[in-house]
């Protein structure tokens, strides 16, 4: 059998496919700007280009490589090979996007959640070499988490455990997208920021981000309000602080409930060390019970952008497909 | 080898211990009202009476017991056999609570959190049989954890998994007895709602509370409370309301980051339906994401208060000590 396999992650802001060995090599690579927020034909024809587009760049045909991994950007059930729910499309509800895969593709997949294939890269060839449970997060656009416990992949009893984001901080917050009231992902990450500088903007708050993005911009993108804040932007400077001691707040979440012996910090805004992660690792420690202080190493990803793509691959590999 | 083995809960408002064969039948029981919250050497002394007072009575030597099993309400790394913390006395830091008991007993003892032991009991002989990822709640004084994960009991890397009474709900909330703000049981368990009636009180709010339970209160417990609900107090109505809500919460963060088949409800406030468990499983549904609705059967304790004791004797019979 091969002991190639293709890795696609359909993330938030765009789909990642490689060809991947079994060492975790990255032999060809392929970005679309297709993401799991479009609908399944879309998301489908654009996942299916990846594929052929990185066996073409890599010299391969179909017969060569043994299968396919999936990470989504979604909840996922991955024993069914299914997409439970994405970007409030109902196009997604219950969406058999494994089996459209293998049937247009002509090989055997396998689908899981972007973060837990994120978790599994890590935990197996990156920062999370060597430990027993693992907490994965992804602090990008989304505040996502995979959970590997005792050496294996942890996903929960429908395949939606570590549902970080929408736990709930603020019983009373604003409305989150999923019809519930102050969830995390209200305060912190690409979705909270994007939040957060509306609200200081309906406001009427005089900041840089009015012309920086517009007076009603539909998202605000992190980057943007880190460049703002950089240049001393007060408003920015704000709304970064409480996204990051939201995200620290998440953290302390993760270990009180899983306890992990390491946490792997990675997505786009693990970059943003002094404005994001630096103050969010002292919140994580003001909220976290004394007796667990110290009790996770606390690492940044190693594989960064490749961890889904190469988690995803590692599960097919894994899974004898 | 002897299939009798001791259980002994020490809890928060006393120890309870028995004799238990190796059907989880319970041979012989003692109460004692020394709890979790004295300190070591007055607890000890009450366990090594409980010992020799339930041996006593099922006429038993100590050499026809297996051994003994130990819950305790407190922050526990069973495998290294140590009390991490508990109630604020700095005697219990570190206290190595097993080897004390076994050296004093003379029989090999097993250590373990108390909530963990009752939600390892309901896996095996109550209320979680047959689930595969079990998430036991204790609602009592305090509101307690205990993960069983793919049939094996969950504690994380330090013994501490699944603390959910301390896990932030409200980060700029009330000052909690961990040193952190807005902790979850701030809000609800017997230890959030004394809190809460003391705060009305304190506020000069007119309430039957105050002629039941004096105008400044030390503790309150939950029942007068209860009573003050079923007379029409409206202070202990609101009290009560909150936290029911905040039991909830609590469950949804449960479901979101641990994804059950199956939780399983205990302690003492789980008898109070009408005033906390129904409308918390109303806030519980109002606070998962809708993905999350019906992924787990949510059932009552079968043990109830022999629960801790009956999970502590199974794992020291499983522990083949």
């Amino acid at each position: 059998m091969s002991n190639l396999v293709v890795g696609i992650d359909i993330g938030g802001t765009k789909i990642a496919a490689g060809v991947i060995d079994s060492s975790a090599r990255v032999l060809a690579r392929y970005i679309s700007k297709t993401h799991a927020g479009q609908p399944p034909d879309d998301v489908i024809a654009a996942t299916v280009e990846a594929f052929h587009a990185v066996l073409a760049q890599a010299g391969l045909q179909r017969g060569q490589v043994a299968g396919l991994g999936v990470g989504f950007g979604g909840h996922v059930n991955g024993a069914a090979g299914l997409i439970l729910t994405s970007s409030n499309l109902p196009a997604w509800d219950n969406y058999p996007l494994r089996d459209h895969l293998q049937a247009r593709l002509g090989v055997p997949a396998i689908l899981e959640n972007d973060s837990n294939c994120a978790a599994w890269g890590e935990y197996r060839f990156g920062a999370g070499q060597g430990s027993r449970h693992l907490c994965y997060v992804t602090f990008s656009t989304g505040y996502g988490l995979g959970v590997v416990i005792d050496g294996k992949l942890y996903v929960g009893a429908t395949g939606t455990a570590g549902e970080l984001a929408h736990t709930v901080i603020h019983p009373d917050g604003p409305l989150c997208a999923c019809g519930k009231r102050g969830c995390l992902i209200c305060y912190t990450a690409g979705l909270g920021i994007s939040r957060l500088v509306r609200e200081r903007l309906d406001r009427g708050e005089q900041t840089l981000l009015r012309e920086l993005c517009g007076p009603t911009p539909a998202r605000v993108a992190g980057e943007i309000v880190v460049q703002a804040a950089e240049r001393g932007d007060r408003v920015a400077q704000d709304v970064l602080a409480i996204a990051a001691r939201y995200f620290g707040i998440g953290l302390s979440s993760v270990v009180q409930m899983f306890n992990p012996d390491r946490i792997v910090i990675g997505g786009g805004l693990a970059h943003v060390k002094h404005w994001l992660v630096e103050p969010g690792l002292v919140a994580l420690r003001e909220n976290i019970h004394p007796v667990l202080h110290n009790s996770a190493e606390i690492v940044y990803s190693h594989l960064w952008e490749d961890a889904g793509m190469i988690g995803a691959a590692v599960l097919a590999w894994e899974s004898k497909i």
